[in-house]
């Protein structure tokens, strides 16, 4: 499949990286490619500048927003979750006109340091000001409550946890969940919260995620929702 | 130990049982104690009515918020989120100072039909707020992010899950956790968030609970953080 990935942080990079190695063809997309290349010096979570990744994955393509959402069948929103309007704006609602766009990113403010607030949160939320705002685009919520390297590795948590699907396309769901059990979730550990309102629940873990961060001293962590008798 | 329990509803009467099966003297308290006894029919979860309950655990005793704050040496808030502020003026501050204050309320309005949304989150909490609003109250919350059987029998479900702990005056919150360890928790599952502004995620946790319940068919179930290597 060819895939667009909107966002060139750890999320996107660690996102494309697994899809290449599933056989996928991918775009990464971005605001300024000229920009994004002269970023130098690692970034906060250690890892290389951009141009050393790209130049160390060269079968993942790179281009800007807009090329990338018109190369992939299937998007995946791995931008900031306060630029992440902005950035869809740029690549074009017709460019991502009838296809699936995976939101992973998360509406986090840093602006005023730790712990960051929600910008969007409690009668709304982002992946629902997405989907209105590209109403011709099947927005799918899912894996924006956990770290980037266990988005597509579970196997690295010693027992099964969940991730959720938030969103309004029934068939959309049903291929992000299956490009999810490609990535190694089983198939009863993915719940469908139901339309994409439900993202507000998805996307209010986040405040209690950041402080287990800091708790844990650890972000290799994720929710286990563990069902009794009814 | 005497405890005073604010809140004569499903969380308020679970607690109530535990307690005093485990040899504490327990008063109830509630803002009119003849409105409370003049309920008649079953509540939303199909329990009798209070004056039934009451008659049913003649141990247990009831009184006004005021009556209750001054009987207990630890207090619970088990009131509605919406009214508590309301209901711990009502109990008055000098019947509560030095004591700490178990908060289990959850900051939700069904005023507007289902799901509930949150009066307060974000950049705040109902916590924070009645921790403000009666400074010489020791506040600690906890247990509000699951149901009321199972805060009282964490055995209930098929594996140990995980309850949170947020308060600025951490013997209190040592104080707590032993209380919450009579439940029958182990000591290992109950995570130290820290001050009590940590209470924002905890509390924020609510709207995907909510949803959970309706896509999992029963409220018997809880939240286990799955920790992996750093």
């Amino acid at each position: 499949m060819k895939i667009g990935i909107l966002g060139t942080g750890v999320v996107g990079q660690t996102i494309a990286e697994k899809l290449s190695q599933l056989g996928h063809q991918v775009m990464m997309g971005t605001r300024d490619k000229q920009a994004t290349l002269a970023k130098t010096g690692k970034d906060n979570f250690g890892r290389p500048p951009f141009s050393e990744w790209i130049k160390n994955n060269s079968k993942i393509q790179f281009g800007t927003y807009s090329e990338s959402s018109a190369f992939g069948e299937f998007l995946v929103n791995a931008t900031s979750g306060i630029g992440s309007i902005e950035a869809l704006k740029s690549a074009g609602e017709n460019n991502m006109a009838n296809k699936i766009l995976l939101d992973i990113s998360n509406p986090l403010d840093f602006s005023k340091g730790m712990p960051p607030t929600l910008t969007v949160c409690n009668t709304d939320s982002l992946a629902e000001q997405i989907q209105r705002t590209f109403p011709k685009v099947k927005v799918v919520k899912s894996l924006n409550t956990l770290n980037a390297y266990l988005m597509v590795n579970p196997g690295l948590l010693p027992e099964p946890t969940n991730i959720f699907l938030n969103g309004n396309d029934a068939d959309a769901k049903a291929e992000v969940k299956k490009l999810l059990m490609s990535f190694g979730w089983n198939e009863n550990d993915i719940i469908d919260m139901g339309d994409i309102s439900t993202a507000r629940g998805t996307e209010q873990i986040l405040p209690i995620w950041v402080r287990l961060w800091g708790t844990l001293q650890t972000p290799m962590f994720n929710f286990k929702i563990v069902v009794g008798g009814k």
